[in-house]
């Protein structure tokens, strides 16, 4: 066991784009568990698209991560040390907490996970908050229903991927939307998407032929020039579920929407939400998610890439497009995938 | 009684604000009603925002009117002949139709209006479609709570005045925003909404002083740079009532509208409605605001331009927001008020 906590820190506020400069990779001490908590070492780090605004200290629904302080994310692991009574050395978990190497935190906050009945790093993303925001933004704003047209931007992302298998299941007709031909491949032949479309093309024409009866339902990820091509082609009572605008994310002024005109004249619905005010909507999820993950019915792909020394760079390639599939770092061994 | 029956053609499609050229006015024989039908000597006809989308031709929910038709409007006036049962001459009746004197319409189209219980022409404003719309926004969009704060823009307008006077009486602290110091005061002196804003001052600071705490609803009847300095006022799960944007009617262009990455970080909901597919609501509207007007307790204002010859300026000046109140066309005499 090593003796120390690998970490990266916020080292400078990010002006658009981050670069490697804006981090800052320390060693710092291994922390020592209070009363109720749980030394927890870390085997996977989820990086995702909403950490650009944790780190711009910008106004948000959620507490900045401060300059010098770890870098905010969710971790799986495994305990090393106890001062719970219900978590024991060896014990799978998620909930740790920060890109580093180690975390002691609240057995409270912690969940168990059983590496039988699922790799433990789905708990980061088709079974944890990514699945879970595709199923609310589905449930809550969307309702798609059969026969509809739904439309589903970074299609092979982990949240994408989830939200149109999803929607397949409802009977809709999906188009993806996602960056080259290979993610594209995957979305069609893999995940079952009717369609998908790669937005460095003629998204324009290219989704006319793909939705020639107009789109019911956008699940949007992205923003930008894919919004654009979109929004016009919303159906009466279109609906807009606005999960995440990453390509905007690091523009230094903000960019002008589509008129909401249109939103009066089709009587369109655009709503915002955030995952945790859907927390109560978990475990019906997973009963419904879980076995069919274990069957291969839902399908998943993960982008892992290997030492927290490399989670910067994967985060500013997550920004770019450049992941293919749910994007973890491996912080450790994963003795359950011996 | 007249020969004729004196009408307001489309001569010409308007490009940008429409002109007094685009409308022809022309005498044509007086319509015939057939079985079934009754011809309606038009007393009142209603000049309302959404007919600048009807002769624009541009794709939307409604048929738009086609050149050399009569304009579409809503109508109440008294039955000169009847060729349905439940009509007999004399009656007071709303559904005539059309920016013209008289029309022959089905009977089965018509309600009976009893002049005693209020006058007829609130049929057209705080009574009818106007009100209706208020009330339909509110509630399937905008459900405001007591202590939120729900800014108006359009305030001492047909919709306005109304959504204005019942998220008061929800226990909400009400800001209009109009045009001019003399709808202000009567927004506030005679309306009873909290505060009223000039949108020709400046509006940033105004409306920083008048909602404090943030905006939760906004019922948005003009669109522009009203729009634009509510947007990002709106609190966390603020609701916009996409009710109307006449400031953008007249665009050749569609105008940029606001950044929607804020409507991801504040779960904003941002939704269209029309006010024909609340028609179900309409028993429930009557039967709560009409004892209320009646009462006096929700006040209304007509604006009433005398003559069909004068509809079409009097539309003109509507998109210009020359209008204060309810924008009413009187086509004939009114027996019920003499």
């Amino acid at each position: 066991m090593p003796e120390t906590n690998r970490q990266v820190l916020l080292k400078r506020r990010p002006n658009g784009m981050p670069v490697p400069e804006d981090f800052a990779i320390v060693d710092a001490p291994l922390p020592e568990p209070g009363d109720g908590e749980v030394l927890l070492r870390g085997i996977y780090l989820s990086l995702d698209p909403y950490m650009r605004g944790r780190i711009s200290g910008q106004r948000s629904y959620a507490k900045p991560t401060e300059l010098g302080e770890v870098i905010e994310g969710r971790v799986v692991g495994q305990v090393v040390r106890s001062r719970h009574a219900e978590f024991h050395e060896g014990d799978h978990a998620f909930g740790g907490y920060g890109w580093q190497t180690h975390s002691a935190v609240p057995g409270a906050g912690l969940t168990k996970l059983d590496p039988k009945a699922a790799p433990i790093s789905t708990a980061l993303g088709i079974l944890g908050m990514p699945g879970l925001t595709a199923y609310a933004g589905l449930k809550t704003i969307g309702q798609p229903k059969s026969g509809e047209t739904v439309v589903i931007s970074a299609a092979s992302g982990a949240v994408g991927a989830v939200a149109g298998q999803l929607a397949k299941r409802e009977g809709c007709r999906v188009v993806g939307i996602a960056g080259g031909a290979d993610k594209c491949r995957y979305v069609t032949q893999e995940l079952g998407f009717d369609a998908c479309l790669d937005h460095r093309g003629h998204l324009d024409s290219a989704l006319e032929a793909a939705a020639p009866k107009g789109i019911d339902v956008y699940f949007e990820n992205v923003g930008g020039a894919v919004q654009h091509a979109v929004y016009p082609r919303l159906n009466d009572f279109g609906r807009m579920i606005m999960c995440g605008m990453i390509s905007e994310y690091n523009d230094v002024e903000p960019r002008p929407g589509p008129s909401l005109v249109a939103a009066v004249r089709k009587r369109l619905k655009i709503q915002g939400f955030i995952v945790s005010d859907h927390a109560a909507l978990r475990p019906e999820y997973l009963a419904m998610a879980a076995p069919l993950v274990r069957s291969g019915a839902l399908k998943y792909r993960e982008d892992v890439v290997d030492g927290i020394d490399n989670a910067p760079a994967a985060f500013i390639g997550l920004l770019q497009g450049k992941n293919f599939g749910k994007l973890i770092v491996k912080l450790g061994d994963d003795p359950s995938r011996a």
